[in-house]
């Protein structure tokens, strides 16, 4: 409860300094939404007013519009190895006598990512369903001068974020710096998987010499999808989340964040970034 | 196929200056990904590149990481009222001996939305499902001024954003400009959830005189959920989807996009926005 934010340590790189310090997260948990012990959909929320958001999900879904049709909404035990509740799985119970649509998954829910998701279970879950680990042999080395030139390559290639103010890019750049790809779409998460997806049909799976750059921020199905792509270095525009730096940290993937100017923050994967030996650990 | 952009009439509002013009605004529409013939997820993305979408998302997922799994990738026809194919519905077929994981919407999709969705259909579904009807009775009257004012209020109120620069927010006001409640989250569409919650949790639906601000874009999905809160009034500080429009329109939202200063976008539900009698149609 009132997880809204989390501490994570992270290298600071500024015009050529480097410091390392602790760094305040958004937090990102999966939440089981259950309707009368059914569950119904998963969503990744930043927790806090769960009991809110599950009634206010309902209420998006046609199943809720009166305070009187809500019975109860509780906690249901989560599914932490110690048994302890992990406060990411609610049931809403609606009072007797309402009659409830047809709800089902395939009718209602649709999708903006994949994964299995849950906490622990679904770092699990993609660390044994990755069938290309990242495996840079030799490792990839690349300087924060070649990082902090890729947004601007990325908005100059963008041919639609000009016109319309409303399109999210994904890029995919070779170790050297050079762009291989750029797709665009209204989903961050579908640009990705565009750019993945052409990889595949090219034969060009695993992406292990690849650095894959999102606009703004560094959602956990972002880094979900670097690592399910074999991408070894994900960077992001924006910030990233409390679980997008606990995957990459997990998974081995390079994961940076707030790539303005010449300034960037490295959350995980350091060992990748080339820092100049003089640096100074703050 | 190529309808990355779309065009819609936009009445432009700077410093007081009224003007008429079409705008050009990032398409979004459903995506149904099925896999040998099975309908798995739908997804709303821009058009185009529905092919790698469907097997980047497949990537993502762990059923695909070779080219050669891939046998073949087809549209399907759609559902559209003259039997013409609508290019939003695309089947990924593996190559024979292929074994895929266990994939079962139950297990490996969840969802950051709510709605039935696909294209037209989904617009009859929200509109036959709110069972609070838009119904601002007398209507709603509110000028340029107060929602130019309305962003920096949310801003200020924003309690963990300068923090983290994480979140995504949404807040609801009332007509004439007062703050009622605030939430955050690392997903808008929960930050809007959030607001709607509380609202049926405290008897306040519908929300017939409220005005519902979100901080980045308007997707169709939060166009979806003012509908069904009952909200006449979405305003949003950037860009809005061609679906979210054309939901607007349908369902009478007043739909506010780039509200920046003294300048906005008003796609949808002009009549209660209040102009001045000077204002020039240009």
């Amino acid at each position: 409860m009132g997880r809204v934010t989390e501490r994570r340590k992270v290298i600071r790189i500024r015009d050529g300094a480097v410091t390392s310090r602790p760094d305040t997260l958004v937090a990102e948990e999966p939440l089981e939404i259950r309707l009368n012990g059914k569950p119904l959909a998963i969503t990744m929320r930043t927790p806090g007013d769960d009991f809110a958001l599950a009634a206010g999900f309902l209420v998006s879904e046609g199943v809720l519009a009166e305070r009187e049709e809500l019975r109860n909404i509780v906690y249901c035990a989560g599914a932490s190895a110690d048994g302890a509740n992990t406060y990411n799985v609610v049931d809403v119970q609606t009072a007797p006598g309402v009659v409830l649509p047809d709800i089902t998954l395939e009718r209602n829910v649709y999708t903006t990512s994949s994964c299995g998701l849950c906490g622990k279970a679904s770092l699990d879950a993609v660390r044994t369903s990755a069938r290309w680990p990242i495996a840079d042999t030799p490792p990839l080395r690349v300087g924060p001068e070649l990082l902090a030139s890729l947004p601007d390559r990325l908005r100059s290639a963008q041919r639609v974020f000009d016109r319309t103010g409303g399109l999210h890019a994904a890029a995919l750049f070779t170790e050297d710096g050079e762009l291989l790809d750029i797709r665009e779409d209204v989903g961050r998460h579908n640009a990705v998987d565009k750019l993945v997806g052409r990889a595949l049909q090219s034969g060009e799976l695993p992406l292990s010499r690849t650095i894959l750059l999102v606009s703004g921020r560094a959602s956990f199905e972002l880094a979900q999808k670097a690592v399910m792509a074999g991408v070894p270095v994900l960077a992001a525009v924006s910030a990233p989340s409390s679980l997008a730096v606990d995957l990459a940290a997990e998974t081995g993937l390079t994961l940076v964040g707030f790539l303005r100017g010449s300034s960037m923050n490295v959350y995980a994967g350091q060992d990748r970034i080339a820092l100049r030996a003089t640096a100074a650990q703050g």
